[in-house]
């Protein structure tokens, strides 16, 4: 496998092409970004730390047969990927209220939510990423009505999954975020990363961040607990 | 009928009790806000000229079947309606790129959509009217998934009705937002206003604002643009 020319390079990997037409190169960089980029770092360690928690994770999802454009781990930084066509969309999950959705409507952080909420945001940094309801999603073509409701199935089927493997890592899953593609054959498939970079971590018992907030909010040193996470995760 | 004490003052009307528990009894007033109230002014004659408007239209929507909470306009300021419990939620339908849709998504003004889009907006001026998707309306137990479904049928069956209504009097519908109420039986109900201040209205040969983004983006009187209105739809 050859790499070859950069894809697209993200606030935290790049992307190249290969001599394989169906896979693509990942290199996670050791960058952390907050406040859709305003906010912006390199933290030496975190690229080979997210690499090997996003690759033990969609292991553990493919043994609960939740397939992934997760192909295999080829260094510390590295991965190959299933190369599919991405839909402009982050796919929030939630558990418990946190973050945008605590603010948004002026509610306490840290409530089990009755169900799994979902949400959608338009990947697009110049427009700051806005939330969308399914009504748009159609409206600009991003996606129909069917892929809607299949990401929306394989969604709720990942958290399930999620929130049994973080549980045994004594982690509550609070919310995460998911991007999907699309294979040439129209099949939708989970892509991007699961790592503390996309996912609100907190410890079961103390409650303490064991995620991006750490660095989003400048509550202290954002390796060992990353490092934390990878060690509960694969003990 | 007798006009009791005051149930609720709004940005632009006050609605009072009356000696009938099924009756509320509404006065519309000469004022204008905008951008969440950080925007206020005095405007004489505006207050008549809304009652007027939305007194027509729910006079109208009714000989197409669609029900409101309307009774009958009693004043030139002041309307009889059926007491219902609001839901704090805003109904927004969009035909036409405009305003708030075109600005989240970068779009022009002006685009026909594809389909009426709905949007919810949780009505709370404390956390500024935010956007809400369906599953945040569920899980805050603001409305169950077939009040949902209601509401959304009963907006698009109020755009259709107005679509014709408005075309009739040389006007394009772009946008409007609705709001809804509940009788005791749990039947929901049409209510609120429908005027130049909830509706985007522009002239179907010029495209001039016929509506308050005269006043929103200061673009001159609004008095004379709202007894157009009024006067295209009752000729």
């Amino acid at each position: 496998m050859q790499k070859q020319s950069l894809l697209y390079e993200g606030k935290a990997k790049k992307i190249y092409q290969t001599d394989d037409k169906q896979v693509y190169w990942v290199e996670y960089l050791d960058q952390a970004t907050a406040l859709n980029g305003l906010k912006k770092d390199s933290i030496t360690g975190k690229g080979t730390l997210n690499n090997q928690i996003t690759s033990a994770i969609f292991q553990e999802l493919r043994k609960n047969k939740i397939e992934s454009h997760f192909v295999e781990m080829i260094s510390k930084t590295e991965q190959l990927i299933e190369a599919v066509t991405m839909f402009p969309l982050e796919v929030v999950v939630r558990n418990i209220t946190a973050g945008s959705f605590a603010k948004r409507f002026g509610k306490e952080e840290g409530a089990l939510l009755a169900f799994p909420v979902i949400e959608f945001y338009y990947k697009n940094d110049v427009l700051d990423d806005p939330m969308m309801n399914e009504d748009h999603i159609k409206v600009l073509e991003i996606a129909t009505e069917r892929q809607i409701l299949e990401i929306k199935q394989q969604a709720l089927q990942v958290n399930t999954a999620l929130l049994a493997l973080f549980a045994k890592a004594d982690i509550r899953l609070v919310d995460f975020k998911l991007e999907f593609g699309q294979r040439a054959d129209g099949t939708i498939l989970l892509a991007d990363e699961i790592s503390p970079d996309t996912c609100r971590l907190w410890d079961a018992t103390t409650n303490e961040h064991l995620d991006k907030d750490i660095y989003r909010r400048d509550l202290g040193d954002l390796i060992p607990v990353y490092k934390e996470v990878l060690a509960r995760l694969t003990k």
